[in-house]
């Protein structure tokens, strides 16, 4: 069998989302080892969830490791070549679904013993702290945006080719940064796939007890994420970043 | 549109207030999903705030990277080279004010759900554990100091050059160091752009419910620092670190 | 004296339990230090204990560290190359035995001042956080199963060699993000020997007041890694990881 | 003025001792920002106290940057080489000793604002979970040979030359991993220097509201740091690690 970008970005972002939403389901569900362990180990879970999501994306042929169709088109705006984005943003879509059905068969035993089922809800899809869509879109595309700018950071000419190894790290420092600090409002989806791949696994499979998929929230966490990405691409074309 | 030194600056500078004063927020502020997740989140948030802003800042035109006018100072005196001073300076106030800015549209529901002004304005400027002018001074001159000693340490000629991505990330451990081991008495400012360009916000926005801006505390934090900057770029030049 | 890979598979694995089973200890026998201080300290202990496990290893002599009869399968599958399987698991158990015995010696007081038996055991081998043997078993081989694609992924041809010194970090980080994602079921054996030399340590030694070894359970963490090593080891295999 | 390895390691001590001591004090003392906020707290703290120790010490001219007479006493054991220990071990005393004062003064109004004497002790020298003499000399010294055995596996032959940057790194996540899992005993003083420098600072300076210095328990943490750094430096040596 062979390696290829489609495969890297699906099977990375199924790690991405096994790892990230396993921590929120380790945090949340009730009975489970790291039950109530607070903000300092959700947003480690999600930065590791990232380095090795990029690990495992590239071993199997995905040099770019986007994982987030936000970053596929950020870096689309600012190279000016589409060609990626469509088979980038299936294979992140599909992987992402396939990695909250992961979260579920691991936790299997844990969905029964949880009796709340906006509990289960957020070990699928990002819930705003207070409803107010306006507010909970300029959150998402912030924190998008900073995203965008980091990552064009962490890869800048100016620096020099990074030591090997050391570029995944520092993007799972920059998602870690950006959960403590910008993820306290809206759960910083600040990734389309991340968001709508789990709420539909959340929908179809058989949960135990779950309530409302909350569907009338679901846009903010692909519209928000895709503003900030267009402004940061734009960004990066603009300044040559 | 093109990056430079001062375009560099002002957007690191504002990137790490953003991310800065954003994690004090997110544990500060009510409802949010990191309320009171303690010391840990808070410090190592401003780290890889740091590591964020360097990074940015490198990527728009800065090669230096200072974000902070007392390093700005140690660096001018340990080279007895003035020359930026005064536009890094400038760029960095300006930057400290908008991501200042920034932070209070990010969280912009929950200034009306937490009830106390101290703890609002705890998310633009800092303050005192226990108020003391001649202790506060010395205790952030000191940090400061550390700091200046700190980036010298991490830039030395004594290692050779850094392996490339490296670099900002131990900047980011160490102010992560100073955090959790002198930040407990004056909440580590140990940069004068840092704190007055989000007080400056904090009397200028409309935040709701918002009480003093303290301006009788506002001479401590840049003072400190830039007394501390002052020895530690001496210290730099006296011994070639 | 001379260094081997035997030797240093097993010193390496001795000092992955003495680091790894020691933080247990330190945060659930009473009056220790770091008593009930939760599962950023238990996950960042195994994840630093890989880490110095494996720069130990490297430094006795085993080129491989893998200090895990699941990854020496896993490995052995991928290359066609078994030759190495027996010595190093022998290495392994011994190792985890040995390291088991110096985390009771290094807790020494402890034991007798910790009530309950359960407590004492999971300072030894782990437990389901609920007892359900399928769920049980596929936590633990889906756990293993994305600690060798990480393995493989950190590894990958595909990056370029390593810079010096920063792969023993990633494979800490990446037990790091096993645990806090993954580990919330079963408490992330993810190695057999890791379980089965530690709990063979709690039947012989005199630990004051224990209780049951539960051998019942203990076929679930070593039956389970290997069944995710397996086909982990296909997959490296197979694509040519 | 010139830099020398007497004066890096006198001041790379006193940073060292500084920010160790210094994050006791954020986490014990009353009125702090850091108060009670746990043993991630403390162990983060000390982690990045040797990185940023060593930096700063190399800066200063100490290529070996030991910081602590147990390492000198291993490295010197190791090569045979005896000619540093006299001056290395004078100035990491001497650093202690000022570092120690440095966190008196750093946190001056919280000595009077907090009222056990032991709290006090606490932020200069190590104490005992459990004072039962023979249990905490092992602990000791068992902590320090895994610092020893550590340190010689970051710095193995076998691995190659380190990536620059990395190598204080990875020190401190050595130390940080001593501390989560071995410091639940004894507090890993695992350096005599950083345990009698405080102490007689405790005894000499004027802090509020002190108690005994605890004299009787002060040979505990030189010499069971000495017994293991024996132990390690002459494994070094028999192995060649």
């Amino acid at each position: 069998m062979t390696t290829s970008p489609f495969l890297g970005e699906l099977i990375g972002t199924m790690v991405l989302l096994l790892l990230g939403n396993g921590v929120v389901a380790n945090v949340v569900l009730k009975q489970t080892k790291g039950n109530s362990s607070g903000w300092i180990v959700i947003t480690a879970g999600w930065a590791f969830a990232v380095t090795i999501g990029v690990f495992v994306a590239k071993a199997f042929g995905s040099v770019d490791a986007h994982l987030n169709p936000a970053v596929t088109v950020a870096f689309a705006v600012a190279t000016d070549d589409y060609s990626h984005v469509l088979p980038y943003i299936s294979a992140q879509l599909i992987g992402a679904f396939l990695g909250a059905t992961l979260v579920w068969l691991q936790y299997l035993p844990h969905w029964a013993t949880t009796p709340d089922p906006f509990d289960k809800l957020a070990c699928f899809g990002t819930g705003p702290a207070i409803r107010s869509l306006g507010a909970n879109f300029f959150s998402e595309a912030l924190g998008t945006l900073v995203l965008i700018l980091g990552l064009a950071g962490i890869s800048s000419k100016n620096l020099g080719e990074l030591a090997i190894g050391v570029g995944p790290y520092l993007v799972g420092v920059l998602v870690w940064s950006l959960g403590l600090s910008l993820g306290g409002t809206t759960g910083y989806a600040i990734n389309p796939a991340r968001d709508f791949g789990p709420r539909l696994a959340h929908t179809v499979l058989p949960v135990s007890g779950k309530g409302s998929s909350d569907w009338a929230y679901a846009w903010i966490p692909v519209a928000g994420p895709l503003a900030g990405a267009l402004l940061g691409g734009l960004l990066i074309r603009w300044y040559a970043l």
